[in-house]
């Protein structure tokens, strides 16, 4: 028989608002929300004002509370409920990918201790079942890769770009069909990319970043010149969160891509959500859907909460193979390289270019270059420089490292 | 602590094989293949003779041996051993579609009886982990369809075809490949991705069918006219495992679609399956991988084996729903229905006509059509006849026969 769930909901934004309608209407049992705890009085909500409490002890320092579902934006206070939470035996279900890629092995292991569960399939591609299928599907599988277009409102402005609007006027319409804040720094910077590229590394590779260590470059200064050179070789740009596991080492990091017709996420276009897990034995599988949105991110806390009635844990089993693996920079990416200005572009030590093009306009390089050269400058804060990852299987560092030597050696 | 599994191992074909590589690669603890019994003796093997049994009993009289793996090509053979391996309190993993398709009820209601394990994620797609998903993850959305493509050997085929190969040399490079049997009946008429369509009904809605209830329609007479038309309109043709629940029925069949280009599956090629899941909250779901092949399955069939070290069973919680639902072919569809023949066109009595083509050379109709019409005929005999299923939501029969009685009204 499944366990009767005693549900206090932090934040009734989006989410929030849409678990409540979610739950009502699911046929889960034996789980009912029994507080509900915002920040804000006298706000317009979908629920008489009754419902809410505005003191998280509310729900903290009730015991007949047993599940904590946290689904508030501040991932500063989240922290602290989620610790406290677990402090008083609640389990806990999160969506706050922010919260998770800063804080996830503490809370791991505080959840550990104390053999609660901590489950946030949410915090990743919402409906996406992506979490849960690494944890069990993938389990015993040896992973090489996992490459997602994690965060719609980037996805969304690089397909309209794609169809010819420019950068502005697609921001613009994110926002007003309310995919993107009026700040949209998060999104566009790449920054959400990564948060959620974290979890995936852990859950694949069972390896544990914290944001500092991973590159995240977005979309702000993508101009028509690079999404037209995109178009003439039959390439969408995405925004793609990549790892990669070479050898005793896993790459990772966030960044625009040139996407092939035949790549499976090259038709994944506006709010859409998707992730590739390259594995040894499954080889390549796709998983596409909504990755954000009130009803596809509650259904994902839905099922988080279904699964605390059979007291589901992740087990983190690729942390135990994970021993011999680290999370390293070290590697070297074929890319377009482009400017307004030629000497910005002259700045950069290609291992091997491929084609330089010059003109009043606009310039560019592709070819092979160290990771660390672009990791010199905050690319999102370049106004005139725009990358994006050209389709070549990534190298470690020494293959160059090799090639010059042997080029050394005959000159 | 997970649980020692002893395995016993039916079959050592293609998936056989894979699964005893892919165990002894993988970091899966305490799972050992204990015996291996295969049919033909001195068949040329990747191990030595010595590791196989002739004998079912070797497996099924061992008290050691409490997980039995079936992997044989037979069903008839494997029902026999999956009941005598439940009635020896063995758990069992299968990747037996035609075995499940035609047995399912009474094996579930066996294993249960005995709080024993049937777990058959192979048997579908393979390495997508389309049921685990469905049973864990969408257990309490509301589902509204279902579509996928789950066999290899006609995507292949139609891939080819697409791009002007006729179904012939298509066939043969499939043989060739090792993609098709010798005799494609299976795969070619439909019969494998109905097996699969009702694994997936019983998942997705809880209803129970026999092969009898569902109509089957493959791709042996697929035309250059009609893969022509297909093209003209930017269709791709695909074969679809589809299902669509309609107020309290569900109604489902596999038969050629004509796919648009802005649909998910448009662009998955070759030996690949896909499968959408529409749902109430998590909107569409798009799962792609391979479905078949030595490792692509074999990783399947180990994912069930670490499921069973924490006794995994699928809960089969949709039947609890199902009870207001039922399996019905009382709808109707848009298809374009072509033949050389244009007397062959005029015995169908369709509700509506949007196109009617003809020419010395080829004759085809659109419109809508009662799925009625299309089973008085055993579509896989009719060489001069090809149906694809025109990309319109279905409608329930009554939606016709309301708009007859009002223009008899109105005459």
């Amino acid at each position: 028989m499944s366990k009767k769930l005693n549900i206090g909901l932090f934040g009734f934004g989006c989410v929030g608002e849409g678990l409540y309608e979610v739950l009502n209407k699911s046929n889960l049992l034996n789980a009912e929300i029994k507080s509900i705890v915002v920040k804000t009085k006298n706000k317009k909500r979908t629920l008489d004002e009754s419902y809410f409490s505005y003191d998280s002890n509310v729900i903290l320092e009730d015991p007949e509370i047993n599940t904590v579902v946290e689904l508030i934006d501040d991932a500063e206070a989240a922290y602290i409920i989620v610790k406290k939470a677990f402090e008083k035996g609640k389990n806990v279900v999160s969506a706050n990918k922010k919260l998770i890629a800063e804080h996830l092995d503490e809370l791991i292991s505080i959840a550990k201790g104390k053999n609660l569960s901590f489950l946030y399939e949410a915090s990743v591609c919402a409906s996406i079942p992506i979490i849960r299928n690494l944890e069990e599907y993938y389990n015993n599988d040896s992973l090489s890769g996992i490459q997602g277009i994690c965060n719609g409102t980037t996805n969304y402005i690089l397909t309209q770009t794609n169809y010819g609007k420019d950068y502005k006027t697609a921001l613009k319409e994110a926002q007003n069909l309310g995919y993107a804040e009026s700040d949209p720094t998060l999104d566009v910077d790449g920054f959400d990319s990564k948060y959620k590229l974290q979890i995936l590394i852990k859950h694949a590779f069972g390896i544990s970043t914290s944001p500092e260590d991973i590159f995240n470059y977005g979309v702000r200064y993508v101009t028509k010149e690079n999404v037209n050179y995109a178009l003439e070789k039959n390439y969408h740009i995405k925004l793609i969160s990549h790892a990669v596991k070479l050898a005793d080492k896993v790459f990772g990091f966030v960044a625009p891509h040139f996407i092939k017709a035949d790549h499976p996420v090259y038709a994944v276009e506006n709010e859409f959500n998707a992730v590739i897990v390259e594995a040894l034995f499954t080889d390549r599988q796709l998983f596409v859907g909504k990755g954000a949105g009130s009803h596809p991110t509650a259904s994902a806390v839905l099922s988080d909460i279904s699964a605390l009635q059979y007291n589901y844990q992740y087990e983190y089993k690729k942390a135990e193979s994970a021993k011999e693996l680290y999370f390293s920079n070290d590697f070297a990416i074929k890319i377009y390289l482009g400017s307004k200005n030629e000497i910005k572009l002259k700045t950069f030590d290609f291992h091997e270019k491929d084609e330089i093009f010059q003109s009043r306009e606009y310039n560019y390089i592709t070819g092979w270059i160290s990771f660390s050269e672009l990791l010199k400058l905050d690319f999102n804060k370049e106004e005139d420089l725009f990358f994006a990852v050209l389709p070549e299987p990534f190298k470690s560092s020494e293959y160059f490292k090799r090639s010059e030597k042997e080029e050394l050696l005959f000159a």
